[in-house]
């Protein structure tokens, strides 16, 4: 069992060197924030990591081997989680970017997401909790009536009650155009009924109230996606006054017996078997999808985040073990060392450290222009914000999501062996891990989502600012202390980058939508290899100016630029191969036909 | 769930079609062989996929649910596998490949190939028993006395006994050198004393006996691997009437708790607990490395077939569950139809479905090389085979275990949120599969061997001999029903090999070793796409000739040539990436220093 430590060198400096301190700075000038401080930022990591690594990542590992189960219709959470939630709420760590009017803090993405990447990393499964309380926090403050903010978001804001997002049914995953669960009217209120499928912690014991944020069709509806409203059904009902009235006609049916996240009770849902669950309407009716979204992407730029997160839990546990685990000469010294200098093991731990320092910038960049998006003064910058955020939105999600499995998968194997026993903990990272790829919109539903609303709809514009911005920086790393081929090789990428979405467009044009959508996985890879591999060659730039400027981090910095080098002479290199099958592999996907498969 | 169904026509056509039945038909007549008929083989390839269909892949999902365990200090098995087991052997097929003296049917390993898969496909973890008694045969076999051929052969090629090998102690997985197990004289026979771990199928209650064959040293060894001599360790002694004695000094410590193949008792092994376990040399003191290794390439090779099969239990889950599963109105259709028409899953299935035939291909085409390097009587053809098997072992086990793996991996993501929930199946055939680029050398070792052992140790002679062949074959490619771009593709890759190979050739003369081998694993995957996309490009020249002279099978055919139009256009271009690491991401390694990672 290896444990969690919490990286906060490498957050300082992608959240005060790299993004820049002045934009942390700048957001506490916003409303709704709170002071975004450089002494408030570094004091919350230094107790979050506390917190990570003394509550949260002890009870990662019995949470695995003691899931969630189901007793007398209700959810029986791990041994300690339920200790552990109240700690985390003591703390105040709920409310940590919810807005103050309602007792959060009110602070940032960009300094929301070191947290969330530190409980991530110390236990996912617990961490699912509060991430689709904040999505429910925020769809109800966005879209609620005064009197439902009033009414829900205190005790959410403050943890003592949790939210759920209930979408998905039997025949309804990725197509929600599907879903059957119907909404009666009824004296001003709703009765719902129907069932919902993979419910994270659609039940637990941690507090006296759930507020289930529901997908359901008004008798009026239209079919499809655009007949869907959105309900807020608390498993308690509240009384005129505010306290808990008799119980919700809604209950667990059952709970899932998942590769991993064990300890995160994934249920069905049983909505009025007596009648119909009482529920009100938030927003307007038929426009629930849209309100989901907005808690689906809050929850999309969270899965990037904690797919990066558990990849460095992984990565942490097999570079521990590289350290400790002694087998032979490596090539190039002459006694006996632990692996972690043999040449292959190098490598991976290389190209692990690497991937997971991309997906960081990247996820916090992302957090960045969220925190723009919502507290910018100036309109056109908030709405600039706004496009760039909805186009990393897919990107973050997807590409740090795959990045973190990959790190996971290469973590166990410089394991070996013993990888391989579920003791080491590191199997444990594979399968919690697995899941990142797939909730909040499988990876191809990122690449649709990218391709389709994002580089199409508004014909390229979005990625062509991105794209502009990145050629604009290239002439900056023009430095004595950075090796010409980090330019070169991020100029090719651009390039390449460039071509595929021109080639989209093109293709989108001529009405071969199937290729462009065949090949919008690849497509968002090689925008997440230019985007990070961006963020690392600005990452190398900033590190050699405080060399240069006589810091004496020196191993620091300098370990910053060999990364990042490394990133792309080991890593961005796949862009070519991306490049090839989005411009050329249309065609040969039209030549395969299923039917003969 | 979803069963496994033999592809039996792809694999005929491997085997007949692209490797060519007089390849099989030419090992008829060699010694030591059957009659390796078309009819023969027809009529094992029905049988054989009946029996894995019928008796060993239902009992796949009960071995995941119900580990092996133990019991009273010895190893139970889980529900069914004994009886699986008598039903096997009743059958005959742990002979399948075994010499016939010795009761085997003496068939060659390119017909023992496509067995192999469909069992492995079928339950892995109950075909690694047979898979490990088959490797202890060929040692036991090779270097062997007459009266130990004698002794074990017939017990064990009809599977009444069964075989393991007994390699890693706590302290030497990959570094066999650090073998501490010792073996004292004692009256013609040794006393053996050690513990040994990860010791597949190290008991269990099909059998009356088990052989172990165990690596340790002599009082007199030298140190390291020179100093390793290879035991033959009953688990019963032998009385001289052949009759089963007492239970020899030797017992099962623990087993394993792993991420997959629960089936498969995965034993810590002590030996001389009460004095020293009776065991007899085989082969030649200090040598037994060496024999060990006539086992382990046997095995590697195997494995390698296994990642495979693995992949294609999965990839059948994932095109079932695609062809079922109704979600939406895919683009360019025009009503609600299965994902497998969406594009991007119909992306997924056929990277998986290219890369499964490539691989299938690659494996049997080296089966058919150890055949040959086996019985081919012209000492110069016989060792170009040996040669050439050298060569491919190492790409064969590396290349094909992380392409089931990666398979595996994208089956589940094709499943969806599905996938996660163990009640699917394709949970445990991801987690089974994860083996597989681990034991019998990991993806590293085999890496290190090919770069080490394979192309640096006879100056490149392997390598180049399989290029030049590669290259003679390209002008063959010019078939009016084939693209160019097939060529071009090979040509280029091939290129790409060729500059790679020569690189670390300089980079080993100028002594840069680490940098070498830490680009190893790179090169042998650039190796890997390079011999399956060639057997590819072969498989579609075979298809484009069988429909111009009219053959019926026109969607058969015509499929083939589109799979390798399409391995070659969405696979094959990774390459370019390989390439670019094995030549140029040397010095980006040697700039990371693992003392700031």
């Amino acid at each position: 069992m290896y444990d969690y430590r919490a990286p906060l060198r490498d957050m300082a400096f992608v959240v005060k060197e790299l993004l820049g301190l002045s934009a942390v700075s700048r957001l506490s000038d916003y409303e709704g924030y709170g002071e975004a401080t450089d002494e408030l930022f570094d004091a919350i990591q230094e107790e979050c990591a506390r917190f990570s690594q003394e509550v949260l990542s002890p009870l990662n590992r019995m949470g695995d081997q003691t899931p969630a189960r189901m007793e007398a219709g209700a959810v029986v959470t791990a041994p300690g989680f339920k200790a552990g939630y109240e700690q985390f709420i003591a703390a105040g760590w709920n409310g940590l970017t919810a807005p103050v009017a309602f007792g959060g803090q009110g602070l940032p993405n960009v300094m929301g997401a070191p947290a969330e990447e530190m409980w991530h990393a110390a236990n996912m499964a617990f961490t699912l909790c509060p991430l689709l309380t904040r999505g429910a926090i925020e769809a109800i403050h966005t879209v609620g009536t005064p009197e439902q903010r009033q009414r829900y978001l205190p005790q959410m804001v403050s943890g003592r009650w949790t939210g759920t997002m209930n979408l998905t049914e039997p025949q309804a995953g990725s197509d929600l155009a599907a879903l059957r669960t119907r909404a009666v009217p009824e004296n001003g209120h709703y009765r719902i009924t129907g069932q919902k499928i993979f419910i994270t912690y659609g039940d637990q014991d941690y507090t006296e109230n759930i507020i289930h944020l529901v997908l359901a069709r008004l008798p009026d509806a239209p079919a499809g996606v655009k007949g869907l409203s959105l309900f807020i059904v608390p498993k308690f009902l509240l009384q005129p006054d505010g306290s808990l009235g008799p119980a919700n006609d809604l209950r667990t049916v059952s709970l899932e017996h998942k590769l991993g996240i064990h300890a995160s009770p994934t249920c069905v849902l049983s909505y009025g078997d007596e009648g119909g669950a009482w529920g009100e309407l938030l927003g307007e009716p038929h426009r629930g999808l849209e309100i989901m979204f907005i808690m689906m992407n809050a929850a999309r730029f969270s899965v990037g985040v904690q797919g990066m997160a558990i990849g460095q839990r992984a990565y942490q546990g097999a570079l521990e073990y590289a350290r400790e685990r002694i087998q032979g000469t490596p090539l190039g010294l002459s006694t006996a060392a632990p692996i972690v200098f043999h040449p292959d093991v190098k490598r991976m731990l290389s190209s692990m450290k690497a991937r997971l320092e991309a997906c960081r910038a990247l996820s916090y960049y992302a957090g960045q222009m969220l925190d723009l998006a919502l507290a910018e003064k100036d309109p056109t910058q908030r709405s600039w914000a706004q496009a760039r955020s909805d186009l990393l939105t897919p990107i973050v999600k997807g590409f740090c999501s795959e990045s973190g499995l990959w790190v996971a998968n290469e973590a166990l194997q410089v394991f070996g062996g013993m990888g391989y026993v579920e003791e080491t903990g590191i199997a444990q990272c594979l399968r919690d891990a697995r899941i990142t790829t797939i909730y909040e919109g499988t990876t191809g539903i990122q690449a649709n989502d990218l391709v389709g609303r994002k580089l199409l709809r508004d014909q390229g514009a979005m990625v062509r600012s991105l794209l502009t911005e990145i050629q604009a920086f290239l002439p900056e790393l023009q430095h004595p202390a950075l090796p010409g081929s980090l330019a070169q090789t991020l100029a090719h990428v651009l390039g390449l980058a460039e071509q595929s979405s021109v080639h989209l467009g093109k293709t989108a044009l001529s009405g071969k939508l199937p290729q462009c959508f065949g090949v919008a996985v690849p497509y968002l890879h090689l925008l997440g290899w230019l985007v990070s591999g961006w963020l690392m060659a600005r990452s190398a730039l900033v590190a050699a100016r405080k060399l240069q400027e006589g810091s004496q981090e020196t191993d620091f910095y300098q370990a910053k630029i060999a990364t990042a080098v490394f990133y792309a002479e080991h890593g961005m290199g796949v862009s070519t191969s991306l490049q090839r099958i989005v411009v050329g592999g249309g065609p040969a996907l039209d030549g395969m036909n299923p039917e003969h498969f």
